[in-house]
């Protein structure tokens, strides 16, 4: 039975949620140039004002919102409201220098965050009956926060674990019975081939539903987390800080390998060419999205470039949602690897790896550059599992050929293969980091 | 001007907290003898019901509930609800073995915990005007999502920083200008400290509060505070996880030198005699207190030992609250060391040792034992400042024996004193580690 958290909304008519987005994109238009100096700054240079928004199709004459405008507007400069009206901050988990903020008021919190967050639980099977045990991390990152909430909302049993401690998050598991998790997909992995090193009885694991995001990830890893995790479904959730945290989409349980749903009545996605002056692409056609945040007040983000690829599909699903899905993002464009002139993204090497049963299922890939203007150098580090290692060494320079030559015939690029020990390859609690670029007059 | 988040609540006449307290106090004990079996057991070995309750001195009738109680019940044996009904589980941080969880249901978090830590924060003068930069850890620890509920309700600005990270603490601390900080006492004076080694301009610093909990501290600590942080006020919060969280009681910033407000229409308290069967001490006089968490439904806790050594006040205070105020603890029962006979608490050396200019401020303090049956010894190791370290290398002796002289006249007991040299004292961003025990065969 497909549970609904606001089955009126998300199964809307097609012609109501568009006649909402309209409503609702004209009033964000409006808020973000009377309140916010540098739209109307913006707008002005571009020769558009508010009132040119008559239709959907009419946003796509507003100029884009691209990651450094927000980074040169840094810490408040885009807010539409007073700090005595935000409840909340929450930042990016950039590494280095100033972080990318978003902004909540109560109604950002409760009637959009919470909200897109308890729906996409649901939307997986997660209900009241359940125990959720939070594996994200919590703080200024976005993802334990917004689980929460939602969570909190539906009336799940939360447990704020956040991430880490592996041995403490295997005990919980247990002891509490959790029957939904959170975490990032290459936890999950690390997690589930914990439990069958720790040899814990699989029988005190009742995990049924694993909600996987924050960093993209490929269906075969989808496929291998399942193998490792019987009875346990592994959805995808997507989202990002600068348009509100998880919960922007989500698998539906009913169809999970055809795509995302978008909460269209708070996210107005558009797939655009950004080969072609960022036109729309046509309906199906890929493309990179952006999303307009059309509810949200603190920090409202008109045509924000969300830099991933995929596609959308607008037709009504099995589960009876009427709002569009993309498809699942395997790679991002600021991720994209361009290797000897050959564009190629790190998941789409995952893909080709996780078909390989003697590899574990961790890799690096580390790009290096001898010197300027010399071609670029990929290093793709392995790991082997416990048994093929022991077993293989003999045999690693025929695998590593065996390997390369996967690579190639999927991808057309040539690699240099490195087969390494079990256990070589940092283990992440949060994203992973698959690409080490050590070249050093990157960009 | 004092604000009040529940002026009514806060200042209700002595005879109408009582009333209250009676009401929820016979609801309580009736529900944790009717839907929890342990209780059951325990009241009717002891011969007493609910019905034996019928005037609030009646409360001492029942039995008192300890810490290893909790623990024998692990994980939902002393659960009033089923786990559909409850949102949330925290659990205390217990660096071994199964922890002791705290359940809530959405009544719970709102309607206590929430709430009592949104009147905690007016109290000490925290507005919707401000912004609060919470440095507690978030997770199944209470500490970071007590004060972020609470700050949330009333309209603060949030920012869930959580705890660790100093370089990014202190950038948006300056960024965002916070006017609060919650964490505990000792990671402030280590983020004050590094402001200074870092000569942050302190114009940019805005703090004008910080709200210290989660472990005991004495006054001196808090003038060291206020005199490294000019303009900022420090105020005492405590709570502990199993009765809700932070949020318990807290000083005002009218009277903070005299004591906790404690929200007395959710948590009762009662001060116990520890060396003459816990029988209730005369008011005023000092003992263990204990809580009776009379709202709470998840986990109803009646008469719960919290080992905390501390007397009750209820005249009412310049603030105009009428919640009975405690003693900044000083000590837990728990903490206690028996140094060759003599009974003497980690804040009574950590009092002496905030006199004495030439010291940092960071010690710790190591209790070993050569074998069974010889006397303990104590080492106190102690930092000096950058400055007195470089300067006073030779005089050490000297100081050595000044150090050791003033804690004798104080405390009556000789410990072996240790000058290092600054940072050689483990800095802690979570509760400070003040006792090293290496004994063997300690309890």
């Amino acid at each position: 039975m497909t549970t609904y958290w606001q089955k009126e909304i998300e199964c809307m008519p097609r012609e109501e949620i568009e006649k909402l987005q309209l409503k609702r994109t004209k009033g964000m238009l409006k808020r973000a140039y009377d309140r916010i100096a540098w739209f109307k700054k913006q707008y002005d240079a571009h020769g558009v004002k508010p009132e040119d928004f008559k239709e959907l199709d009419d946003l796509s004459k507003f100029p884009l919102v691209q990651k450094d405008d927000l980074r040169d507007n840094y810490p408040f400069g885009l807010f539409a409201e007073p700090m005595e009206n935000v409840i909340r901050i929450h930042a990016s988990s950039g590494t280095t220098g100033k972080p990318i903020l978003g902004g909540y008021t109560k109604h950002d919190v409760y009637d959009v965050f919470a909200e897109v967050n308890a729906r996409s639980l649901n939307c997986c099977d997660v209900t009241s009956q359940d125990i959720i045990q939070n594996a994200y991390g919590y703080g200024l990152f976005t993802g334990g926060l917004g689980i929460h909430y939602g969570g909190e909302m539906i009336g799940a049993t939360v447990i704020p674990i956040s991430g880490g401690n592996t041995a403490r998050q295997l005990m919980l598991m247990e002891d509490f019975g959790s029957t939904a998790i959170t975490c990032t997909p290459s936890y999950m992995i690390y997690l589930a081939e914990e439990i069958n090193k720790r040899g814990i009885n699989r029988e005190n694991i009742k995990l049924k539903v694993g909600i996987h995001g924050a960093e993209p990830w490929s269906e075969k890893m989808r496929k291998k987390i399942e193998e490792l995790m019987p009875g346990m479904t592994a959805i995808d959730i997507y989202g990002l800080t600068e348009i509100i945290g998880p919960g922007v989409s989500v698998n539906c349980t009913v169809n999970r390998y055809k795509g995302l749903h978008i909460w269209e009545d708070h996210f107005l996605p558009e797939i655009l060419d950004p080969k072609n002056d960022f036109e729309r692409v046509a309906p199906g056609e890929k493309g990179e999205i952006a999303f307009s945040t059309i509810t949200r007040e603190a920090t409202p983000l008109p045509r924000y470039r969300a830099k991933d690829i995929t596609r959308l599909n607008y037709e009504k699903c099995a589960c009876g949602r009427t709002h569009a899905r993309h498809d699942k993002i395997t790679g991002r464009t600021d991720d994209m690897l361009i290797i000897h002139g050959i564009n190629v993204f790190p998941s789409q090497i995952e893909s080709v790896l996780m078909d390989i049963p003697q590899l574990a299922g961790y890799y690096e890939i580390v790009v290096d550059r001898k010197d300027l203007g010399s071609l670029d150098k990929v290093t793709i580090r392995i790991e082997l599992t416990e048994e093929h290692f022991s077993d293989k060494v003999k045999d690693i320079e025929a695998f590593t050929k065996e390997v390369a030559d996967k690579l190639y015939s999927s991808l057309l690029f040539h690699a240099k293969i490195e087969l390494v020990p079990p256990g070589t390859i940092p283990r992440s609690v949060g994203k992973a980091q698959r690409v080490v670029d050590m070249r050093a007059d990157k960009i």
